[in-house]
């Protein structure tokens, strides 16, 4: 039986701010990453959030971030080591903790935004968030970008780890992601997308931007709750998974 | 053999600024209260703060307090039960995993500032603060001021707790504390101060700004850390104890 | 020729998130209270708010706030007198200059949310607004309560001001606003808010919920945009007035 | 006559926490570069910091930062044009009006940390800067640092601008600062920094760290209010200025 996680950002909101379809799309993902406050949400949010995914028995994760409210996370910021790996604990730790109060546990942790983007390339970075993790639990997995300097940083500091592709992103020949800011980056044909996640589950391949057939090692594929059509895209790819005998489960189950 | 563990406030330093005198305090008291980021502190503070703690093999404890920086936690503010309860939870978090990547752990959590006063008199406030406690790990204990709706609540919710008596600060004939503002609520005698610590501790008894004799019950005394002439102060207090047979010893140990 | 100007809340977005139906609501208001970044809002925000209040010509006024951004500024906060005062000419400065770099000026300030209720009532926060306001331009107005201890400061102070009255609150006898908590307090029907408008603009009076009628001076009516209905409930109100031959104007024009 | 002018950061402190020490360096400085809230102080600091610029007479100028309270606007952001210039315009306004409500002006705006880093080898933000600048205010003076990026922007944008020398950093033979990493970066010996300082001012020169002689314009030194021994080294640098003949004036008198 083959198996695959969809994973999805989740917990956006922040004060009287909505953001995000959480109630929709929580029934169609197996694994959520949860904002902490540093670039979005805030306690009361984050416990809704838990209780959400409690009922609907899905795997939470801790999605921290550089601490830019303003800026969502999205700006880079150039952040010492120490700092990242703190900030990261102190995150983690304030999700786990109302994690605790509602009597389910933390699977997971997958940086957000420009800390994602930072640790793809950038072996300090990635090992910061990983040794933040370890430090934490050891049972904790760091969600890593496929084929990226964070399955490496996951390896060299022993964190348990799994690694994660894009259903919706454009692939280079090498099997990094194209780029946001170029033509075709981001997929938006529901079947097309479907497809590819289907590609990537049993053949463990995705064709690139320029039509070669690369190497993509996932147990976890990332799927978008916050733009228009987002469920109707999870529900098609469920649909495709499910014809193809391919069961939805929390990595970490 | 009679007991006695001094708590202090710490970890208050935020990015640039410093605050406080943790290196110079840290061994002379039992027991610390760390800033958990929302009125003071930020994670590397906090870090620090736990590591200094485990050098000295001072118990921890989490400071939580309302979301005001600017205003160090001073200020009340109109806060739900919900918000309270989501907040210190948190807070706690946060710092329980500093403290797990260091090794050691949490032994409990008193509220700051303007948290602290309101949960003195205010029951939902104090029950709100009592269930986060609780929610997270029934083995953290909640201090309480002596005498006050904060014990009240912690017995009403079933939360391990300490009582707490403050070795500078007079009592009214009630064993409440006198406020602030008021003429003599603060004393500065070193002598007075250490001979008042050894009565509640020896006597369970204090004696009152009209000079009756109130009875109180503390196996925590607070002192600070942030005044001039601070360590003179709690090294009175230390030498005065130790001379009448008293040991010094965190309350959770 | 009888004239009357519609105020409400703009510029409430943060981030990258939304709120609020600026746009559609723009069109049919005269006065625009935009929020200064302490309860929501952001620099880039603010800029968009003020271009497009000079696009359609309408007139810019501050919304300070408590900072308070995780509460919206809802909560109300122990603050002194000396803070109240800075906060506000911190925030209607920040404003002032967004204006300027469009070459348009700021009509007025109207304090938000928790600091709004507080100076309805207490006379020491009423003062700090109003002397905030004068200290920065003896040509900007205050947007006071009608009946309240707002018009009071203002006058003692000596600063500019204007009354407001709510069309969609219900009034006690005392022309005091009916608390929100309580039944009644808000009135939902379009056309009788279309008619309570007409008759504090006409009679000067509104039916309180006791069914007295009540003298109530108003030069500005406040209007909701953030409600569902908000633009119908608008256009409603702007077509009975104008069918009566009452003209919009804002009111420092 | 020659005339120079020493500018200073000032108003660093915020809340509780105090940096810097301004009330024993401000009689000593011509101008000053006051914190806006979004690296350090807050409304009360900087109305305190611009009532004590008033008492001693010194000109006042804002000093914006990327949003980073905990670090201090010392780490690069990586905002957008549009972000820095409305950042910057809400900075500059919030100071304004604290000002205005103490009957003093703006001279000028000098950009902070990180952000100052930036501007000076990256022609998209010092454009940013100088078009916020001139868009609040044509008569407010740019602080740029000699031979950098930020004059040529301040150039093409119209803004009116004065240069900046550092009276106690090394300079390359290029006239440019010499990295604060690198063995030399800042020079310690008050009698060697005077020294400097009297050649900027009356030669236009600098000695570099390799000893060649460097032409420098500067119509503003920078000097150093909170390091230890900072009141030692702008007193001595007064003193061998007035022996000199150069007078001190700030530069927009």
């Amino acid at each position: 039986m083959l198996y695959i996680d969809l994973n999805c950002d989740m917990g956006e909101s922040y004060g009287v701010y909505t953001l995000g379809h959480d109630e929709q799309v929580m029934p169609y993902v197996t694994s959520i990453n949860v904002a902490c406050g540093f670039h979005a949400s805030d306690p009361i949010n984050m416990l809704k959030t838990v209780k959400l995914a409690k009922k609907y028995g899905i795997a939470i994760g801790a999605h921290p971030a550089f601490p830019d409210l303003v800026g969502f996370g999205r700006r880079y910021m150039a952040t010492s080591s120490e700092e990242i790996k703190a900030d990261i604990i102190y995150q983690i730790g304030a999700l786990w903790a109302l994690c605790k109060s509602e009597g389910v546990t933390l699977q997971h942790v997958k940086v957000h935004g420009a800390l994602y983007n930072a640790a793809e390339k950038d072996m300090t970075v990635a090992m910061a968030i990983a040794q933040a993790i370890k430090a934490v639990d050891k049972k904790i997995f760091m969600i890593c970008l496929s084929n990226s300097t964070m399955v490496r940083a996951a390896q060299n500091v022993g964190v348990k780890y799994v690694e994660e592709a894009f259903a919706d992103r454009a692939y280079t020949k090498d099997g990094t992601l194209v780029p946001r800011k170029q033509n075709g980056a981001v997929i938006h044909d529901v079947n097309r997308v479907a497809e590819r996640v289907l590609s990537m589950v049993k053949d463990k391949t995705v064709t690139s931007i320029d039509g070669t057939i690369v190497e993509i090692s996932a147990q976890t594929i990332c799927v978008h709750g916050d733009t228009p059509g987002a469920v109707a895209m999870i529900k098609a790819i469920r649909v495709i998974l499910d014809q193809q005998g391919v069961q939805m489960k929390a990595f970490g189950k």
